[in-house]
């Protein structure tokens, strides 16, 4: 195989489908990058069996052929080279040389042949949004997924569910899910599934572009794949049933707080002063009051009190949370204003807008310690 | 004590005296800043015994005192405060409030009586310089320090010595040495120190003037005190001989080459490559020959070689370093080219300019292992 690339395409390629090479893995295969030369274009690629990216880079194809090389030493290589014409080359016992402009690295690759290739998946009509919404939907839900939550896998996952012109995508943990609704530029046929919260990780990681560039999602019985630009992510879906949320859903509420969302985020921000590492689920109390909010901190340390305006309608209430979940659900949402509907001390609270694009419902915490 | 300031000019002093205040530390008053507001300023102090900085903050004395309260505390509250006027008031048991807007803070300070007081030394002439060429003078040396170098308290230090209007600044490792010589305006009486190689990193934090804000540096017989702004640092001297290093000096050399800076740098950079955790000493072979350097390095991982066009005079060479060494001189070498002075692969590299005001000493690795 020999090949030529511009250094920045190739290193364009590399940084694309690392997102799918596993830190720590037993099969040294994996750590690898496939270079796909033996058809008519190049293609990187790389899988580490849930995630499979593959992405076709700009480049001549001197001579056919196929190479796995080592990600990460790939990527440093190219990283450190200037941007000029790169030629990688390999002979029949995968001694391979990378060569730029004086530089000359020599080391050996692996048959192509013991690559775990992405799965062949025959694929039907996609959903199309765009890249800039997919990236905003996973940075406004995935903080909510508890990744290393081995014993519930339904639970380091995300719904996504579609039915006609809406996507709705929803991740939880026992206190606290969040809710996106996305409107879609046409209806689709119902689907629901679960999306490993890694895959949006990643895949948010990869998505450059805005909101005139297009993703196609194709969902099959057991994938999730995501075509844009000149590359492609496979992930599996995660299998079970999800949570069933609907029942928690009211249009209830005894008290509705209107509030400039960043005076609310400051004020908790600075309520955490006062949260060490020895008590990291100090809780801060919101005392409702006619139109003012008074939030409160206390520890061995001393204590913060910080008065806020706010609109209300309904009853006075005084009711505690754990600071970091408002902090994560105020920090995503990019509205000035937010409105905040409680029932009563132990109750959630939902934070949303008129047309629900967005529900984060938070649990209180017990109000006894103080 | 009840002081008013703005929280801009509280935070820049906070920012300043923390950087003498000890990371860990058995004595609860080192952790505090000193509110010193019982004479007609305000003025801010932290003392870790060795180091001790003393700031002057603009603001109002509604009532005069005195107050240490904890730096970290203090820093993280007056950081998350709005750019306000900041109220800090205290009463004769310590309590503590701190209100900026409608935030108040409640903490429990200590005694100011209690705090280790900066030593009061009395002063001679100054040296002066620009907080520039200081600034840059410790960047262009202090990583040759090492600072956790216990069993020998001069190489944790750094020389500086002054002659007639030259201060040279001298940084020692046993396979390193890095040399500054500074013109100053003016000539001055002979003086040598060795002065904290932390001491000048700290300092160097806290300059943030240009070539035309100037710091007064006066030497006492234990104490270096400098003097900018509105603020002291004092800090203890190191006791003892700095190594006798003029021996080493020559004008001899058998080989000589000019080289472009940045095509050095970043070639030596790219052979770290094959440089894992398993073998960092692994050295960098450079053959001189002719008009042309070779870079080579070879590891269990492959092999990296690159030529790079020199202008040599003399013999040809080959000699061997650790890429560090030379990649922490060349990026504080200023000069688009530098130039090499070696004798044989037994014998120190100097990279120097022609009027010395830097020399970078770097000692070669045995070469048996190619």
């Amino acid at each position: 195989m020999k090949i030529t690339c511009s250094q920045s395409e190739l290193l364009k390629g590399v940084n694309i489908v690392s997102k799918a090479v596993p830190t720590r893995t037993t099969m040294a295969i994996l750590e690898c990058i496939l270079i796909d030369a033996s058809g008519s274009e190049i293609k990187l690629t790389a899988n580490d069996m849930e995630i499979g990216i593959e992405t076709v880079i700009e480049g001549k194809i001197d001579e056919k052929g196929i190479i796995a090389i080592d990600a990460k030493f790939l990527g440093d290589v190219i990283r450190k080279c200037p941007d000029s014409d790169v030629v990688i080359e390999c002979d029949e016992k995968y001694q391979t040389t990378i060569t730029c402009e004086t530089i000359q690295v020599n080391i050996t690759g692996k048959p192509g042949e013991d690559f775990s290739n992405i799965p062949v998946i025959p694929r039907n009509e996609p959903v199309i949004l765009s890249q800039f919404t997919l990236r905003e939907l996973v940075r406004q839900t995935t903080f909510t997924i508890t990744e290393l939550n081995a014993n519930n896998k339904v639970m380091t996952g995300e719904l996504f569910e579609i039915t006609g012109d809406t996507l709705k995508a929803v991740a939880l943990e026992p206190v606290r899910i969040s809710i996106r609704n996305i409107k879609l530029k046409e209806s689709y046929p119902d689907k629901k599934v679960i999306v490993p919260g890694k895959t949006l990780n990643e895949i948010s990681k990869i998505l450059t572009g805005g909101t005139e560039d297009m993703v196609e999602i194709f969902f099959t019985e057991n994938h999730i794949i995501f075509e844009f630009d000149q590359t492609t992510v496979v992930s599996r879906l995660i299998d079970g049933e999800f949570f069933a949320i609907n029942h928690m859903f009211s249009s209830d509420y005894e008290t509705k707080l209107r509030v400039n969302k960043k005076k609310l985020l400051e004020a908790i921000d600075r309520s955490t002063l006062f949260i060490t590492k020895d008590s990291e689920k100090k809780p801060f109390v919101m005392e409702i009051e006619e139109n003012t909010l008074e939030l409160r901190v206390s520890s061995s340390y001393g204590r913060i009190k910080e008065r806020i305006d706010v609109a209300k309608d309904g009853k006075n209430l005084k009711i505690s949370f754990n600071p970091k979940l408002f902090i994560d659900a105020l920090r995503v949402i990019d509205d000035e204003e937010v409105s905040l509907y409680m029932v009563n001390h132990r109750s959630p609270c939902f934070i949303k807008d008129e047309n629900e694009s967005y529900i984060y419902v938070i649990l209180p915490v017990n109000l006894q310690d103080e």
